[in-house]
């Protein structure tokens, strides 16, 4: 383990406005979620998932995509980017000025299915078409590996599976790999084994990891895929957001908490945590809710 | 880091009967405090801190430990540690039969002043004294260091601090160094620096880690005291136990959910991470307050 010997530096990608928004009882309005992205932006973050494209009729809290991403703050060095799941989705990013272009395949068939009623296959055959039509418009364009950790249905993701599907990200051009625990199951060990297959199947891309504390291995998880080196993390201010398909899950790792670890143990980010505290506080007055994050209960240290 | 590649055996301390009980609401009877230790003993713990030899008026969830020791199961191999902060605790301490004397010495002074009435160096002196008294009766003795990570009036705690009480441990003969974050602050970096200061203060000491998941770090601090070689980790079942000194501390980290870490990520312990679970959620509705551990409400993997 590398952490507290050697000075790190880890990009953390806010998915608040996405995936901590678009499970939540209560959809915020597209100046709210442009307000949210405001407060991540001063706070020193620099890539956002802002944005789904998704049928606003299946995820109503995704609704005003298009207006949200007329109000974002056009700040340089920041990359805001939109989840997109078939070709309308694709025309509808690139419209709207995204980025980045982010492509979620589930890696087994059976929650695929149920979450976007497609096989994974099918789904692997739709990211090579989005993937070469986001290249020839110039945007670059990454593959979310969802389930990569285990699925609801189908127990334990073989990781063979994972390493396929990056050979497919590598082969279509993705900038970046992610690998999402969509359910919260995945441990310390698992992150290390995928990472490495993923590094050594898509050698061209960045590698992303995406987790939630649903059984509080969330930041144990994303301190080991620091130390694997992975290039980015996902987190969500306040840890807002959950699964459908995991009804207890407390959300991802939230913003606050892991820019907490993660400074304290010489891994700088450029984000201003207190401020993201502060977000993921007014983002619970705005969702009825307290926020699951910890930071803001218990306060920082040393105070 | 060496956690998912070599197979690896860490010790889980049950500290639910004593740091899980002592700062809750409702007091437990020595009955319910046999029962939790009976079902934890059946679930595989072999080390449990069974009770307090503190001044029952001042702690009254402690109260009755002799009656909590004259009831607890005697397996073979099973340990029971006692805590005691003075001559008189440590009297009670040997006629009620327990295996292992516990001695809480906290690193700063003032947090020592307000928590046991003594300084820190007052409390060596005690412990001096504690350790030898111990010794003539032929029982083991360990130090706990607590506030080893910060302390709530000082601030972080200099780490050549916690080296220098170490090595007034191993010149005692403790037989074992637990480094506590008694307020839930610590983070990864930290357990590395502190293990290896008290590994060279305390060679001849085995090392144990007490965490809180007061900030969302006390998962990840396990992870890297395991990676780091740290013989013993303090887990208390359903994550119960706070600090009167921390308000918002979210408890110990829980067995449950450590036990699910470490055992998917190849960390044997020997203990049955569903009858914890269980005795977790048991716990609570003796206590009329939900388990802050996940895994209760979320289940195990794969199901």
């Amino acid at each position: 383990m590398r952490i507290g010997l050697v000075r790190l530096h880890t990009t953390v990608l806010e998915v608040g406005p996405r995936d901590g928004l678009q499970n939540e009882a209560k959809a915020l309005s597209p100046d709210d979620r442009i307000a949210l992205i405001e407060r991540c932006v001063e706070a020193g973050v620099r890539r956002i998932e802002a944005v789904s494209f998704v049928n606003p009729k299946r995820v109503p809290q995704m609704a005003g995509a298009e207006e949200v991403m007329k109000g974002v703050p056009r700040v340089e060095g920041v990359s805001y980017s939109g989840l997109v799941l078939n070709r309308r989705g694709l025309d509808r990013a690139l419209d709207s000025g995204v980025d980045e272009v982010n492509v979620v395949v589930v890696a087994s068939d059976t929650f695929s299915q149920r979450n976007q009623g497609v096989t994974t296959a099918e789904m692997l055959a739709a990211w090579d078409d989005i993937a070469a039509s986001a290249h020839a418009a110039g945007v670059p364009v990454g593959m979310t590996i969802a389930a990569a950790f285990g699925c609801p249905f189908e127990g334990e993701t073989p990781p063979e599976r994972i390493a396929e599907l990056a050979r497919r990200a590598e082969a279509a051009g993705a900038f970046e790999v992610a690998l999402a625990d969509t359910i919260g199951v995945g441990v310390p060990a698992q992150v290390r084994d995928l990472s490495r297959r993923a590094k050594e199947a898509a050698p061209s891309a960045a590698l992303r990891f995406h987790f939630h504390n649903t059984r509080n291995t969330g930041y144990a998880n994303a301190l080991t895929a620091v130390d694997e080196g992975a290039a980015v993390l996902d987190a969500s201010a306040g840890g807002f957001g959950g699964c459908p398909f995991a009804p207890a899950a407390t959300g991802n790792i939230a913003t606050e908490d892991l820019l907490y670890m993660l400074h304290r143990s010489g891994v700088a980010t450029g984000i201003d945590m207190a401020a993201i505290a502060e977000t993921g506080a007014w983002l619970g007055t705005l969702l009825d809710k307290p926020a699951p994050a910890l930071l803001g209960r218990a306060g920082g240290f040393p105070a």
